[in-house]
């Protein structure tokens, strides 16, 4: 598979990810159907969007290429219908928002390497296409992002994926094999810090 | 009147009648005249400031045209001595926010369909438009934006709006006249629905 | 010392400064070291991206230049090992908050003005940049934002500063001495604000 359709596959199977984690917040927080479509758009597109803004090249993929609503749409109807839903445990919106997060740091940080960026520009880019959408999904639903809250290791594991991703490439390494391999790496990371109760320390020694 | 000048008063109008939204909610929060301008801003300004960074043509209008701060600070000073103030039914920040999404989606749609994009994504673009400003107007305020509240159908009428001035602007029919009726439409379809209490399925069926 | 290096230091200096903001709100909030980094992050850079996606000149410099981190890491460490933490009268954050807004304004105006905006345009950009990075810390860690909290005069005196600046530069004096004076000047009008407890007229006279 040449890198390009690598490429495209990827961002629209994380958007598909993100989008269910919003559509199933949407649920939780009572909102109707297209208030449900609105959250899926943003958790989904959100990332990208941010990432194309900063790249500065045109208009955001998200908006320049319907394809990318194909994906929103069918999470916004898998999760209506009942395919998707959340469980007793509360964890399939953080099990899909995982897979958001593993295919959105390898693919922000590979979208920015290949435009040119420095290393850890692109390392950056990655982060913020991974945990971006996620955030404006929290902000809009008016809770405290994930991103900031201390209950699980979250923006953790992005570093690590766009680091590696972006380490790959400058070896001249990554490929479609190779960015599969980081995401699983990511996924694995995120839900075993879910599972496992992971923490950092705090902000503070004191 | 030629196009040009049809979108900028346009645009104005929108301006203004967010604005008014955005200082009729600083009122309610007890914010000062500083703040109520900056929310006035936000809201006014907001959506049209997303818009053109996603267009990605040089310095956002609100920006470069200081023609806009006109009617933002009008709707400040107009609220700040009492002309336009909350009723008892709290409906006025409702009217007017209702005005500025009808402007808002048929100018959104028609000046990225200018810009050269894609029908869907013109469509998409005058959404993004309509509603960016008042959710930023909300976040920043705090409260859980219009456009995912299930009491009331907000972002649908905006769909329809650029929906159609899309369409029109592919057939050809578009102008002043046609901006204005389905801008009418799309404010008349906002009253409706909140006076009726229309509702839409809820996200979920289950 | 050159505009251009003259530029940058005062930049880097209010990145750090915000940044040790978001690193001791992070710490009231309980966040973990990451979180703590994030909103650092999001608090140093924030504004000056958005300015940069404003002014629609590339890549912005907090992504295209690794030096922008240096600040936001080193202020994070500070507050780590609380050699800067919040003391009783929760008045370091304002302090911190303050040399941010004081140097923000004053470099987004003279960015802006340098990128040939016009007046007006610059005073807004200086403003935007200034206030924008401490609005989204305030959104991301869910309080409402200090640019429209009444309690206490936070906009007013980067209006002043950005104002000032342009106006200097127009008249051709503004140089590394005088940004530091104009700086100066907001910082001393924000703490005066805080500590003698100064309001302004609220958004409604009646």
């Amino acid at each position: 598979m040449p890198l390009d359709l690598a490429v495209l596959v990827f961002d629209l199977l994380g958007t598909f990810a993100f989008a269910i984690s919003g559509a199933l917040l949407a649920v939780q927080k009572g909102f109707d159907v297209v208030g449900s479509l609105l959250l899926a758009s943003l958790t989904g597109l959100g990332g990208g969007v941010i990432r194309d803004l900063l790249l500065d090249q045109g208009v955001p993929n998200a908006f320049a290429e319907p394809l990318y609503l194909v994906p929103v749409v069918l999470a916004v109807l898998i999760v209506l219908v009942g395919l998707v839903h959340e469980g007793r445990l509360h964890r399939t919106l953080l099990v899909f928002d995982a897979l958001g997060l593993a295919t959105f740091c390898v693919m922000g940080a590979t979208i920015a390497h290949t435009a040119g960026l420095n290393p850890v520009a692109a390392v950056l880019l990655g982060v913020t296409t991974a945990v971006g959408g996620g955030a404006m999904r929290d902000v809009v639903a008016n809770r405290v992002p994930q991103i900031v809250d201390p209950d699980g290791v979250y923006a953790t594991p992005t570093f690590l994926g766009a680091g590696l991703a972006v380490l790959l490439l400058e070896l001249e390494l990554f490929g479609a094999p190779a960015a599969v391999a980081v995401a699983l790496l990511v996924f694995a990371a995120r839900l075993l810090a879910v599972v496992r109760g992971w923490r950092l320390p705090l902000a503070s020694m004191r």
